[in-house]
């Protein structure tokens, strides 16, 4: 397989990288020469100086940059005809479609596609060639692409060790709106709350891995996700409007809630309690619902494993004391998460196993000398 | 030390086992007598049958029960006379002081008391020796309270191997709000966007990390959610609304970018772009800045460690040799999480250690035969 890749940044050359490992020949090209130079010096593939001079030099071409850049992108390489089949990897599709239909490009070549992989860092120096194992690579081929470049693009993405899954530009931009775009809003919006005028910095040695969670991906680039949201603006409009909606449902079933306590009525005791909220009652409950819906590891049922919590020491081996002691049993532990332990060199690692694991995994914590509660 | 725990659910009987292990002596009581006795058959101490007959019989009473139940217990403990000193462990604190005074309590005995802990699971089955360790454990002295009694409480803090933090009872209800239950609002509010009726389950298959983080803590338990957010409603509700109105104006300004897309004008490019929604940037840099003031493990520097992303098997051992090597090289991993591979048997496990020593990491990994990027 012969591919060249327009657009060097962390996604192309990643695509790149994972291409020339599984033993593809692969060309390099962005408009800033340092950085396809840097994606080679890498080991991602040859540059190509100029594209006018790359006719028929790759079976498909991947096009790696914003959604606003795809079309143009996509009418200036068909018009050199540098490749058979052409793709792209930007993370929005209805829009760079719809521009490559107005610009008349061929669309019988092209399979506008998005892998759902990034990283917090950015450009050629942070590619992984594994970026895309086992990730899900979202292909969207329209009513005129021709099942040969849908065939082409599919190996490719094979090739990156991802997995593709079928569907239209619009049905992808709803669903990356719902489960990328919109909760990266949410998430800004509530560690917005943490800023320095309003919240003391004491408030925050009380904050547990609960707040970590729901914050972290809100310290992505903004300029880069002001960017995204833009351009899948109408999708991600209608989730966040939804959720302000329920938002301000709550905090007003709750204000109510506070003013009867403020003028010294006691809430009701529960069970009577919870049906005197019922919004914020029923949106939890839909929550709860919600969160269950989300697949687990490889795709099986969502959170079926046991949760095993081990008090570790924080100091080099005493993991892999842990580890082996979990190996050594036949255990395989599916998921980790360490509980950060302010101002102690201690911490609690939470580990997951399949239920019928967990009893084997607590004796040969009990055996190793961690204390065990069962 | 001579501690009796009333209500022994998941954070009463905890607290006793934490006491006992430090070698205290533990009475228990619970009014289903079913729930005090399993306690005490898990090692957490005595059954006290009936707080009458238990005067003088502790040092520290420690009242583990819901916000609305704290004050009468208090009333009656002090009535009974059964210990010297008394605490509370309930997750907010303005309502049952507020209720301790109009009851006519004895204040001067009383330190209103919280640990910032907890599992998703309940009752005393689910108890802890270890479940307040390195954890913030907030004490709101009141005006009336005694310098003995802070010190007694103060002590029992520490043998629960808890950090203390002192505050106000209407400071640390505003706190909790913002860091833990406003959290859990959004949260909720953001998964319950991904219910069966309007989100097919191949959407939720190109669901990554982020959307689990951001949802996780919805997963816990509505009615009793309910409970806490209802004692704590007025500083949830501002937080809350706040977070509403925000994400109001962020669709609002992504609704117009959405209309000017459908009208067929382009999003204008970068950097003129990101003007173009500023609502939207500056709500994502406030967020940006919220997130790095949360501070990471031990209190330290927020997030100043390196991450190194290692591509492992899905197999028994694997992990325990991945953290030999690191070990074998003095490498103290400080955080681990394992990136879900759905449809693959290979995960990514990101291992966060101090900066200067991720190159040492680097060096171990490459040994082993891990594949590395530098």
């Amino acid at each position: 397989m012969r591919v060249l890749v327009v657009g060097t940044g962390l996604i192309g050359t990643s695509v790149a990288l994972a291409l020339r490992a599984s033993g593809a020949g692969v060309w390099l090209s962005d408009r800033d020469e340092a950085t396809a130079k840097l994606a080679a010096d890498l080991g991602a593939g040859t540059v190509v100086p100029d594209l006018r001079d790359a006719k028929g030099i790759a079976d498909i071409a991947v096009l790696a940059g914003p959604p606003g850049v795809i079309a143009p992108t996509l009418a200036l390489s068909q018009e050199y005809g540098v490749a058979e089949f052409y793709t792209d990897v930007a993370s929005v599709k209805v829009l760079p479609v719809r521009q490559a239909r107005e610009l008349g490009c061929d669309l019988s070549s092209y399979v506008p596609g998005h892998p759902l992989a990034g990283r917090e860092r950015h450009g050629p120096a942070a590619a992984r060639a594994d970026l895309f194992l086992g990730r899900t690579w979202a292909l969207c081929p329209l009513p005129e692409t021709s099942p040969d470049a849908v065939a082409a693009v599919t190996s490719m993405v094979l090739a990156c060790a991802a997995d593709p899954v079928t569907t239209d530009p619009g049905t992808h931009d709803r669903w990356v709106a719902l489960i990328s775009h919109a909760p990266h809003v949410v998430a800004a919006a509530m560690a917005a709350r943490l800023a320095p005028d309003s919240v003391p910095a004491d408030a925050l040695k009380l904050a547990g891995q609960g707040l970590r969670d729901v914050t972290r991906v809100a310290a992505g680039d903004s300029a880069l996700w002001t960017q995204i949201l833009s351009a899948n603006a109408g999708p991600v409009a209608e989730v966040v409007a939804a959720v302000a909606d329920d938002l301000a449902a709550a905090a007003r079933a709750l204000g109510v809630s506070a003013a009867l306590l403020a003028r010294g009525d006691d809430p009701p005791e529960p069970p009577e309690m919870s049906g005197s909220l019922p919004d914020v009652t029923g949106l939890l409950d839909r929550g709860r619902a919600g969160v269950a819906r989300i697949p687990g590891k490889h795709g099986g049922q969502p959170r079926n494993f046991t949760v095993v919590q081990v008090v570790i020491a924080d100091q080099p081996g005493e993991l892999a004391r842990l580890f082996n002691a979990a190996g050594a049993a036949g255990v395989n532990i599916e998921d980790v998460r360490i509980e950060h332990s302010p101002g102690l060199p201690l911490g609690v690692a939470e580990l997951s196993v399949r239920p019928d694991q967990a009893p084997v995994l607590l004796d040969a914590m009990e055996a190793g000398g961690w204390p065990v509660r069962r």
